[in-house]
């Protein structure tokens, strides 16, 4: 190991653009109200005024949106990745009693990897530089945390006890987002009008537009989120709150349907390229752009140390899929697997705080032979290597017979499952077939098991299904697994376009969210290809938030709307600023405008350059707007008649549909 | 004027990329029977052999995919944008013997928007260069067309008759690709399985996750294309075959929701930037990457030169806002617009060959004050035009009076029609609202008039709409406008990521084209940002392409998912080529694998980036396959009973997860 001080070099703060403020933003902090030492963090998009064609003048009030990006987007944090967050919830965990500070397990070297002495010679250079990089951060005196008394410190816990915690009242107002906003505006005109939202399918489960899924499983989202309503969701298993109790850096977030969709950012160096400093830096980055949570699945060296980065730096649950490490420690060898090996490395990352485990013990001997005539054969690395165990011993999965151990020590840290779907389809010809739709079955059983244990659950989902065949997933999801949170991987749509998969992806995720689907985890332009570098997983991000963002509308989330509206009326008005301020990713948008339009100027003129400066139908627009309301008529009838008289007097004034340039 | 040779330095053949091959592809033809001299262009995509684990070698089938690039695609092709393609149709138009040579109405100043002198004085420096390039092809003995009897010469006319044109046959073989490729191969077993699709929706129209559009209007997609199919559906009214007898250079292909689904690029010079040259190289650029029709939105200066340089060099229909040109010729004077400026600027483009106008007849008077309330107004710059004029006159919309004339000049020319939606919606807000619905009411009473008088239409619809409102769109569409071809932008699903909306309306684009909208208008990532460029206009084709793809399974178009099975087979055998090659965009797929794997090697190696060369699932599905094979057992129960006896000898024969590096 070598000392803090040297590894600044090693891990250079290369990520000034993570730590950048957005534009026109602002960080600030919700109090809570049960707790009212909470702190719920926003970002504020201050607006400029706007200014109309007849030199009216108003304010537009700023617009809060969720920010997942913790402390780093704070400008008043000061602290680095050595230093690693400050731990926002033990305090929280350590208050409710429950829980006691051990001595974990002592970090082994084939942790990371290096079995023996010649796994250390055949490293590569920038695996035996890395596996000196110890996190420097964490203090003596802070000691793993563990259950301790028999019973569960799950936030599913708690919830059936009818008790309403510390993180449930957190996300209540995270997830109230809109209201907040709402409150914070002194002009009922702009409110109203921004406030303006369609029914979504929620609202609307009868019409005949309204996928039939909403009848069958009809989703309930109040007008206004509740602690008590986090609460009874995660009671009746349909939300989780991934949060391990050695994970307090984490913000608390809910994933469920009843909620805003959220989305996942996948990092993780291989076997190929990659630093732990970019694994960091990745995670940051993700999560400036809104995954509001990150799975890292690093393979070959270093697997443990670099978790133990991520996880002291994130703001966002972080979820693994443990087998991957437990291969590594049998060099490989998916037969060598062995029940101890794998429950090791599970307390090994429920040590170090791992948010959610991916689990694939729903591929069962008896599907393996399924997948033989498949397009693609089985495509999870999960899934293969417990296909190859089981085909190997010709035994049950081990995780299956030993799921209930599983589950104790996932209880004991508040670790939540993420069931994995090991089988999932590979192409769309594989979509929907026996050997996917079998372990979902499965996946439902161990939802129930898991329950009973008092753990937090969602199910994981594929992957590749044509638009037709998507909500036949979301419902035998919702039936078969009765309810929990569903979490997939796209689905893409098509295979016939790699390099554009985000994309293929990005419209059976947004249709998948619509349906009821609680976690979208993204996918970007490299998929299939290669390693996504950091425009990638930015790309990636932004496409399943507006996926995610997508659905919320589609749904009917009481306020997702109203975003959109504020971007629009900026856009209607010419607020160039504002427009690009008010989106996803106001860098690019506004880069995108100054390849056309340069100049400093452009950014306030009342056009742009799809027409020019000599004609603007939105110039039009304001003329139409503008003489109803010098009529003082807003009956459409009224004003169709009142525009008889005028209609000449309109003409003589001349008004022209060219504005000065 | 200046003469031909001195224009080559202007319109330099700066379009290398439009004109190389795609990798691994061939031109093919393939003939008629009705009419033998039809030879119908397609890419043919050659794969190279599988090499599986145990070294056995198959031979894979070319793929033969549909192909918009006309000459321009064909490497054996020699002719240059000064010289104009060749006119294709021509004869195919004279054998029909219904239309006559004519001089064509004299090019004047004012087409080009020169009204007088002062606007030569003023123009900018390139609009003046522009301004000098007259396309020096056309040889003075090709006079233009027009109908020689009273009768229509449009397709639909024909097809009323019970005609089969060569245009119909074309367009058959066309979109009978699929059966083209299986034709072609003599491996069975090999055609099986890539000939393996999943029912779509048409098929399914009683399954509860079929949208409910499909029991209202069925779709009737025919296992095979036969001419006499295409020609019921132009009867109908449900298809449309936009060719105008002076475009004869350019390729017969269909819009209709029985057919494959269609995308739309948009091209045109704007009053703040663009040359000639660089808009026809946007044409052949964006009919390259698969843009079944080409729209030039050209606005200021220059708008008849340009479009004739567009046209004569154009394999795809070319599309037309005629509204456009003649507020030019009243210096943008919307009040001053007449019907005979209208009228004129009609047969002025009709005789240049455009393929079908985008007519915004349906913004009635009394529709205008019901955009007053909107969010974001009127945002169709031809709407805004009629409404514009409709307030300043208060009369009727001038379009909406001389409809009947209007389809009398379309149908002397078989100019289609593409019916505007002047009131779409322009914000999410805004969406399914009162103007919009009241316009495509009156697009419905429109396509009644303009089928009366043998013409072919299409509808215009939004533009921006959540995905919960799309359906209903789609719905409206076909009851009000009798099932004639629709014609969507996008729609975005969301107004909260500019710099995306590609994406946010690929989504809305990819579900309407399911629900059965006929062709899609792309919109590139500048959308409301700036103009596109071509790596722009690449985006946005490839984007749209892939929705259309997307839909076209969806709906359960015959042999849609034969390029799917083909790349997935691919990716399963690491034939990382064929993988590329077969993909929408081999040239970015082969980047993005370059960008991890340089080495040329990686090309051909049994693993990839994502796990490296130690760890592959592929592998071991192939040995869950290959040990199904040697078991000679392709029933599951069989199979999973002889893994009890094999299962100890596979796990003795230590076969490995990992694959030799």
């Amino acid at each position: 190991m070598i000392r803090p001080e040297e590894t600044t070099g090693l891990l250079a703060e290369n990520h000034d653009a993570s730590l950048a403020a957005l534009p026109a933003s602002t960080r600030v902090y919700v109090a809570g109200e049960l707790y009212p030492h909470l702190r719920v963090p926003m970002r504020e998009i201050a607006l400029s005024d706007t200014k109309s064609f007849n030199g009216r003048i108003e304010k537009n009030a700023p617009v809060r949106v969720y920010d997942c990006s913790g402390p780093w987007g704070d400008p008043a944090f000061t602290g680095t990745s050595e230093q690693g967050l400050p731990a926002l919830r033990r305090d929280w965990i350590l208050a409710r009693g429950d829980v006691e500070e051990y001595h974990g397990r002592e970090v082994q070297p084939q942790d990371n990897g290096y079995l023996t002495e010649k796994h250390v010679e055949f490293a590569s250079k920038s695996e035996r530089a890395n596996k000196f990089i110890e996190f420097p951060g964490l203090t003596a005196d802070r000691r793993m945390l563990l259950r301790a008394t028999g019973k569960p410190v799950t936030q599913k816990h708690y919830a059936d006890q009818g008790i309403i915690t510390a993180e449930m009242e957190f996300i209540a107002i995270r997830e109230n987002m809109r209201r907040a906003q709402i409150s914070n505006q002194k002009d009922d005109i702009v409110r109203n009008q921004l406030d303006k939202q369609h029914e979504g399918s929620t609202q609307n489960p009868t019409s005949p537009y309204t996928p039939s899924i909403f009848q069958r499983f009809p989703q309930r989202i109040p007008t206004e989120i509740t602690p008590e309503f986090v609460r009874s969701e995660i009671a009746a298993g349909r939300a989780i709150i991934p949060l391990n109790v050695n994970h307090p850096e984490c913000e608390p977030m809910i994933i469920g349907r009843n909620f805003l969709v959220k989305i996942n950012a996948n990092i993780g160096n291989s076997a190929v390229a990659s630093s732990i400093e970019e694994e960091v830096e990745k995670m940051r980055w993700s999560t400036k752009w809104g995954a509001d949570t990150v799975m890292d699945l690093s393979t070959g060296k270093n697997i443990h140390a670099t978790r133990e980065w991520i996880l002291r730096n994130s703001p966002v649950p972080i979820g693994t899929v443990p087998i991957y490490q437990a291969l590594e420690k049998v060099n490989g060898k998916a037969e060598d697997l062995t029940w101890e090996i794998y429950r090791d490395t599970l307390i090994e990352q429920a040590e170090q705080g791992v948010d959610y485990f991916t689990i694939h013990a729903g591929v069962l001997l008896r599907f393996v032979p399924m997948t033989a005539s498949r397009m693609t054969g089985i495509v999870s690395r999960g899934g293969s290597i417990m296909a190859k165990w089981c085909l190997s011993h010709h035994k049950e999965n081990f995780l299956y017979t030993h799921w209930d151990e599983i589950c104790d020590i996932c209880a004991a840290y508040d670790v939540s499952f993420s069931i994995g779907d090991g089988l999932r389809p590979g192409s769309i010809a594989d979509a929907n077939d026996k050997a996917q739709f079998g372990e979902l079955e499965v996946q439902g059983e161990l939802t129930t098991r898991a329950w009973a244990k008092g753990c937090q659950v969602m199910n994981e989902g594929p992957g590749h299904v044509p638009m037709h065949m998507i909500e036949e997933n979301m419902a035998k999801q919702l039936e078969w697994c009765h309810e929990a949170p569903f979490y997939t991987l796209g689905p893409l749509t098509t295979d016939i376009a790699p390099g554009y998969d985000h994309i293929t992806s990005g419209i059976g995720a947004a249709m998948i969210g619509w349906y009821g689907c609680a976690m979208l985890c993204y996918v970007t332009p490299k998929e299939h290809l290669g390693l996504p570098n950091k425009e990638d997983v930015k790309v990636g991000v932004i496409t399943y938030k507006l996926a995610a963002h997508a659905a919320d509308l589609a749904k009917g989330h009481p306020g997702a709307q109203y975003r959109d509206n504020a971007l629009s009326k900026a856009r209607f008005e010419f607020r160039w600023e504002d427009q690009f301020n008010l989106g996803l990713d106001p860098i690019t948008a506004r880069l995108y405008h100054d390849e056309t339009l340069p100049q400093d100027g452009a950014k306030t003129a009342h056009f742009c350059s799809m027409c020019g400066p000599h004609f603007c139908s939105m110039k039009i627009s304001e003329d139409v707007r503008q003489y109803a309301a010098e009529q003082g008529i807003a009956e459409e009838e009224a004003l169709a008649q009142g525009m008889a008289e005028k209609s000449r007097e309109f003409a003589e004034a001349g008004s022209e549909v060219y504005v000065p340039a």
